[in-house]
């Protein structure tokens, strides 16, 4: 068993969070090698991430093993084997279904080229939307989805699309055979276990918010 | 030392990361209590959010002590005060800088009010937007900002304006003593210490489906 954990990615199952933990990594190395910094123990990142040396440890133990007792690991060379097992050393096409006020301002968001995922396709249900052009892009009848995502290679979704379409898009989508959905639409559409879904999720980033707020609110009450 | 933590969420410095856990572990919660689940080990939680149940105490450990040993949490105790420490058993009012595209999408999306995120104000630089109405609220100029953030009691903002203008929206934010920002601009803007931001970022939520994908390719693509 511990033998199969060096076949990297491969061998055992991992755990969806650990996975979603992966891109943290990967953002707090970066950082490290912008600075020059050539080596990290488990304790080092540990407190860059708020998280234990031995959470890191396991988590990072799920790929094979990569530092040595007491050396720490070698920033570098981290950083590019956990880009190469998120497969991140290589550019991704992305669909955006849904054109309307959120559509349009994920296809115009200038942060996803610089990290390799391009927007190479926009599709909208509504038919006054197909034939505009957004970004460059000619919106596309949802009609056309299948050709384009065989045309295009197109291999990961953006769901823009009202509350009430999720599912109906989600379901489209899988019939595509796209195994990859990041959902804005306020609802979690059902989809296979080898689709994956992530959700946008602002709420999440205002509740961790709060608790300052209510800590200043706290102090600000104070009787005088 | 130890007598101080169980002053809640006040004796200790508790580190960002883990406030940012928090609503992590109230979801699970409320997951718990809606399955009717009364008691829950540290080892099951670290199990429901694959982190090891050691990291799990640790970081509820900064508020207090909730579990007895060997007898676990109280699922709704638990989530109460965690609520409680989060400050989510009030209602929070928010404003709205920037009403384009994205904007627009935001006030309109329903998931902000059943969280007890309110949504009272939208303001824009853009004086063609000014005296607009979005979702049935009148868009204000933003030399209306402190009037409105005074009037409307608003702790919190969301900026939803160009990379171009985030840092001065943010500086003005600052200025009318706003402590909490939800940036959906692509840039970080800088600011004061005691103000929070939070980024939406689609970016890694991207990065953490390709693990996927990678594999999934890697499978196909083996000679047959």
């Amino acid at each position: 068993m511990r033998q199969n954990r060096t076949i990297k990615g491969a061998a055992l199952e991992v755990p969806e969070v650990v996975v979603q933990r992966l891109p943290l990594y990967v953002r707090a190395l970066n950082e490290l090698t912008q600075r020059g910094t050539d080596t990290v123990s488990s304790q080092q990142l540990g407190n860059k991430l708020q998280m234990t040396p031995a959470q890191i440890r396991k988590d990072l133990s799920y790929f094979g093993r990569f530092g040595k007792q007491g050396r720490g690991y070698n920033v570098r060379y981290l950083l590019g084997e956990l880009r190469q097992i998120l497969g991140l050393e290589r550019k991704w096409n992305v669909a955006v279904i849904g054109v309307g006020r959120l559509g349009r301002a994920i296809i115009s968001y200038p942060g996803f080229a610089p990290e390799g995922f391009n927007i190479v396709a926009a599709l909208d249900a509504d038919l006054r939307q197909v034939g505009q052009t957004v970004a460059g892009l000619i919106v596309q009848p949802m009609s056309e989805l299948e050709q384009a995502i065989r045309q295009k290679d197109i291999s990961m979704a953006i769901v823009a699309v009202p509350a009430a379409q999720a599912q109906e898009v989600a379901d489209h989508l899988v019939r595509c055979n796209v195994k990859a959905i990041l959902n804005y639409a306020p609802v979690s559409p059902k989809v296979p276990e080898d689709v994956k879904v992530r959700a946008i999720d602002p709420v999440l980033a205002l509740q961790s918010m709060t608790y300052y707020l209510r800590r200043a609110n706290a102090r600000v009450s104070v009787p005088r």
